[in-house]
């Protein structure tokens, strides 16, 4: 690893959501070397929030339906409550990091989701990745970590989903950068039909097996950020789980499930 | 205002807490010529979500009794929702915004404060500030808006008084810039017996003024922080109400209240 590389490592929220899973998770990412930019989901707390106070989530294909309430507590737990935390443990480990959400130095901005069939509320797909605080930051030894919140541009925020994030902002590095992504998740990779977990997968083999049911449905949002974020210059995207993190970003055989054009 | 000056605003949470309110403060706000850092408090907000998920406040001599919950609640409502609501608000005013909690690039370290006749909990006093990050902010023309949190450097964070951050934040700058303190409040500064804005106060006022009772007990420890940072060579501390907030940055007369050595 050297100055001109990046590795974007995106954690899904239930590898966060409790103290032991999240010191596990912590502790293998500040152990990866150089440059790094975090991603970090949120889920079940959300839900569990909004049950609290009597908010009833709503989610229509893994995505959730962000009423003006959803928004506030999404803001809370991913902005507020995860984001704040994770920034403070990684200082206990040695990383100088700063938390930041899409309107911080107006990172990443997002157009509302256009009502179709379903209106999703405040959900945001985005538009434009401002690449030039990140680069500070990485070039002031700072690893950004980042919460999945855009913002509109007229002081609205805006719930995004974090696999996006991951992959726009990977893609958006690339311009400075030799860039690896890192799906990290709570299984070591991608599962074929017997449950073990594949080498590889292109476009064509996830499309086969989405045929035949194999890919669930959380998946293949995740594997379409990858193909993107890979047509959009990065050059290495695994998907893994914690144990295989270091490997996958020192580009290492065998961490997971490399994902390839 | 040139480079090598800074104004350090505070805002009280009463100000922020409705929108209609918060969009007047930014909007005075925006105005501020010259490098800022923003400083918010949290307030009232905190104590009515504890509520809806029942957990009592219990606030003493203005201070909030921080335990574990109490501590997830105000990460949530001063580190994720004022926080990035503020920031998207001021970005879409056309200020380039950072959000920061005390972790974020290390920049207020705190330590538990030790338990005497109470324990406060999860409350922070201020041990270190970091003012490197927060120059780097002021250098790329970037506004660091402080949320009233500090970490204890062992991945705990921890709640800590506005007003102080604010003080020793100023403070902390005075080496690399002239710093002005303008403490905003709802009102137009520091009262006298019948009601009417003190032009000035010292020490010896304030002592004068807390004998007699004309002080209340919320405005002593902002007392006592400005006081601290003028003797830690901040330049001007003035105390002010939103109409004040320009004409105190600007040095201009009549601002609000000058609190002086």
């Amino acid at each position: 690893m050297n100055a001109r590389t990046a590795t974007i490592v995106k954690f899904g929220g239930s590898l966060l959501e409790d103290a032991g899973r999240r010191r596990a998770a912590l502790t293998q990412f500040a152990r990866v070397e150089g440059p790094r930019v975090l991603v970090h989901g949120g889920g079940q707390a959300a839900t569990v929030l909004g049950e609290r106070l009597g908010v009833a989530p709503r989610i229509v294909d893994g995505r959730r339906i962000t009423d003006r309430e959803t928004l506030d507590i999404v803001t809370m737990v991913y902005g507020g409550l995860f984001n704040r935390t994770i920034v403070a443990e990684l200082q206990a480990l040695h990383c100088r990091t700063c938390g930041v959400a899409g309107a911080d130095c107006d990172i990443l901005r997002a157009e509302r989701r256009p009502v179709r069939n379903i209106d999703y509320g405040h959900v945001g797909d985005i538009t434009r990745v401002n690449p030039g605080p990140l680069i500070a930051f990485l070039e002031q030894g700072i690893i950004p970590v980042i919460a999945p919140l855009t913002h509109d541009g007229g002081g609205g925020l805006l719930n995004t989903n974090a696999d996006s994030i991951a992959g726009a902002v990977a893609a958006a590095l690339t311009g400075s950068r030799e860039i690896a992504l890192v799906y990290c998740l709570d299984r070591p990779g991608v599962g074929d039909a017997d449950g073990k977990t594949l080498r590889r997968i292109t476009p064509e083999m996830a499309e086969e097996h989405r045929a035949r049911g194999v890919i669930t449905s959380g998946m293949l949002p995740k594997l379409e950020n990858a193909f993107a974020a890979l047509r959009g210059g990065v050059s290495r995207v695994v998907i893994c789980g914690i144990g295989g993190l270091i490997a996958a970003a020192n580009g290492d055989e065998g961490a997971g499930t490399e994902v390839c054009l």
